[in-house]
């Protein structure tokens, strides 16, 4: 008999889970406490307890064709960042195009997970869920949890003395929906992530004057970089990840910190970091510098004091009027429905094996899927949990002995620099390449790269020096994709068609024509030189 | 007796001529139609007869240290590019600085200006002005028209076919105030001028669909760029423009458009220019190719055919619904107070000397101030304008004989290119510096370089190499200010204030440090290399 999978959740990594499930021949049951599937992308006016919230303005932060399930391209005249709405009805085209929704309970909660009493046996789990005020307890062979880690807000609110002594309106950025209610007020954002600056610069066409308060800074970068190419397509390439992992970490921080610059000088509009050895997720953010340059945002260091109607900021004691607080100081995360034993969260890290399996379980059983923040995609992330995991819970492939895989995470814990390539802050926990190539060849699915250069070169070199898009992944091994050669040979085609929707016949430059005329002698009179 | 000086408009090129009357002892009466100052830069919910008009959203092309009158800087604490209400405020101080309100007659429209009989030897002007219902007819010695090219919308209905059947709204961008009406509609914005695209950009953030059509095409720049410098304190140097004026059109326009191609690629992204040798003012918009590669805003050829809710662009037979179309057509100008024998507006240009003098005049007094989109700032262009005309008005300076000037607005209506330097279109008409240098050469303003590179090296370099900023004008020759060295050595630091409002202790990273270190090996082993 198939073995039984509970998904707990239908997001974008609980949409892979169930896929993955059937792919291997599994029976994915998915419980979503929601009335509709896309967990985080799906928007509502208001928010819902226990689902991450969206404002209605958000953008995907990594691009189309970087950010899609292996085997399901983005259609090609989508934009190439997709706005909410669209996120969510390519995620409806995937459940459909895949029949995942006939394994999706909605309206269901799952109240607890409970290890069976014959777990050391089984591996199994009690799953009780609540659906329309029904309670109900099931037994599953195997669990994937896939609830995400932005739906709990953090609020440190004794960072902000006085914040209980404030008049006007405060809230996490959680609750943040559009921009109206800022008209004409002035307004403090606190803390410059990805919401944080968004909100900055929503609130700044309406406000009166926007503070964004930051302690640490950031590196803020544009989705127009690189004359105006997708920025993770030309970061996220095999070749350059080799020579940044290959570089003592001093070098790739200054040329990093070079290139972030190479936009604004971060120190000039106050952003800087205040640690530059540890990388954390960069901001992208189209519009920031903009409004600080023309006034709109003025950056602020930390708060040193909450007055009724004002805020102190530590550089300066003038007190400045302030009649709204965003605080967009970011999310926590936990599983209210396992117990401690089953998976402890501490300091803002689960203790999982490679992010997905608690190391301790006699049985591997249980896989938390999506929880990593890779600087990279998490849709094709998620999915590569996801295929892997689902062979272990299905018992084609072991784990390692509980000891070695203890030892990697408090490795991780530790988050010791190897003193090459970039070191991350523990928040954004890994390197996007590395952590895929490690589980695709957990499953081996991994394209051998060589063999290819002999058997197909063109696609071998458009994998290595072109941007790492999911649908390499798919190009071999179990669930390899038929579809995945030419969705890779295309990738930039359907970049360009997004943007490119005027064409002018362009008469080249005499200048520029007369500069390739002069490169093809010179290298003719090189190539006549070495045989000479 | 003080010649007494009619100046028409109390905008910025209206407020410089007040001041440089006073300034050369001349008696100014200023007529403002409207009843306040500021011009173009006074922001009204509503769109006033004869008055440019601004929408709520405005901010400045060119950054406050460039954009200042030349003895005036903003205040320091003002933002790089200046809001229209806080460029408003400094106008008013403008004025109160130098006693100029009381020059000026409100709510006062000038009918008519008419040559006296007599003008042939005394060359007097009768200016009949309306005042609450009163008309008044005075006497001047001379006259500066200080009306701008920025009222009067250029509406090319017969491009758009079928536009009279269309069921929407349409309007001329002159008409816009604030995004508020574009509220989940389909928008369609005609013309990529800076009208055009602030409007789309706006609109996006409310609108269904935005599509901005142009036929021409733009190169488009954004305020941030060259590392977050005020893009015109980088570009407008004596340096790069003696570099720019001394090599070859095609060289010069190839390197133009390598550096407007950094941010993103024009032709990507639809909106590549189609003649790429005369260059147009460039459009400045921080934001809209992260709203094209978002898909908000869609870029579009011209209009094959206007329908009654939809319309038909020139590359696809394809009906797209629209429900709003923006008319960014720019503008056109006129004198209607000015018979056509003293000023004659003819395909957009006037035969005007030096962009001020009527050339045919028999005497010349009347001038022109203000009647120039140079690439540069229109603040100081207007104001050595009415530093060399008042001199020319007062007879301390002769115009050349008529056949000179003439043949001076002859070769420019020719538009020849000279084979050298950036050719411009007509609309853009003037190389800042050159033009400036000529205008201050004129009145003996100019500073010599080579002099002061002995006097003075500092400063010499700092205006050779850095920024041409207004105060240049003012280090020497009559209308002199004291402070202007001052001011030009410290405009980085006016610059850097306004936004470095965070400011991180820099630890050097070691890498540069050792970067630093082994440069400064490099340099002292080839100086002992030299020397051996």
């Amino acid at each position: 008999m198939a073995k039984r999978v509970a998904v707990v959740g239908a997001g974008v990594s609980g949409l892979a889970s169930i896929k993955c499930c059937l792919e291997e021949g599994l029976q994915p049951t998915c419980f979503e406490r929601s009335d509709n599937l896309g967990g985080l992308w799906r928007f509502t006016d208001h928010v819902e307890e226990g689902r991450a919230s969206l404002y209605k303005s958000v953008v995907s932060n990594s691009c189309k064709e970087m950010s899609c399930y292996s085997d399901f391209p983005f259609p090609e005249d989508y934009p190439n960042y997709v706005p909410n709405a669209q996120f969510l009805e390519y995620l409806k085209m995937y459940a459909n195009q895949f029949n995942l929704l006939k394994c999706i309970q909605f309206k269901t909660k799952v109240c607890s997970v409970t290890k069976r009493p014959d777990f050391t046996v089984t591996g199994q789990w009690e799953v009780v869920t609540l659906c329309e005020g029904k309670q109900e307890a099931t037994i599953f062979d195997a669990v994937m949890v896939c609830t995400g880690f932005l739906t709990d807000p953090y609020l440190p609110l004794d960072s902000f003395p006085g914040i209980h002594t404030f008049k006007g309106q405060y809230f996490h950025s959680r609750q943040y929906k559009y921009p109206d209610l800022f008209k004409d007020k002035r307004v403090l954002v606190i803390g410059v992530g990805n919401s944080g600056t968004d909100i900055a610069v929503e609130a700044s066409h309406v406000a009166k004057k926007v503070f964004l308060s930051t302690t640490a800074g950031a590196w803020v970068r544009s989705r127009v970089c690189d004359s105006g190419l997708p920025w993770d397509m030309v970061f996220m390439t095999r070749f350059l990840n080799m020579i940044r992992n290959s570089l003592p970490t001093p070098i790739v921080s200054w040329w990093m910190a070079r290139k972030m610059n190479s936009w604004f000088d971060h120190a000039n509009y106050g952003l800087v970091p205040e640690d530059r050895t540890q990388l954390k997720e960069f901001v992208l953010n189209d519009e920031l510098p903009g409004r600080i340059t023309t006034g709109k945002v003025l950056i602020k260091p930390s708060i040193k004091e909450v007055k009724e109607n004002s805020v102190i900021f530590n550089n300066t004691p003038k007190e400045e009027p302030v009649d709204i607080i965003v605080l967009a100081t970011g999310y926590t995360f936990a599983f209210p429905f396992l117990d401690e034993s089953v998976v402890k969260v501490e300091d803002g890290q689960a203790s999982l094996y490679k992010y997905i399996f608690p190391a301790h379980l006699q049985k591997p059983t249980l896989a938390v899927i999506g929880l990593i923040k890779p600087l990279g995609s998490m849709i094709p992330t998620g999915e590569m949990q996801a295929r892997w995991a689902v062979r272990v819970l299905k018992g084609v492939n072991k784990l390692p002995p509980a000891s070695v895989m203890i030892e990697e995470v408090n490795a991780r814990k530790e988050n010791r620099p190897s003193g090459f390539g970039l070191c991350y802050c523990k928040a954004l926990q890994s390197d996007y390449i590395t952590y895929i190539d490690d589980l695709l060849t957990s499953i081996n699915a991994k394209p051998n790269l060589f063999s290819m250069l002999l058997t197909d070169p063109r696609l071998a070199l458009t994998i290595f020096f072109g941007p790492c898009t999911p649908y390499q992944f798919r190009l071999t091994g179990p669930g390899r994709w038929e579809g995945a050669r030419d969705a890779i040979l295309t990738q930039w085609d359907r970049t360009l068609k997004a943007t490119k929707t005027r064409v002018v016949q362009e008469s080249p430059s005499p200048f520029a024509s007369f500069l390739k005329l002069f490169s093809l002698l010179a290298l003719l009179g090189a190539i006549f030189l070495i045989f000479l």
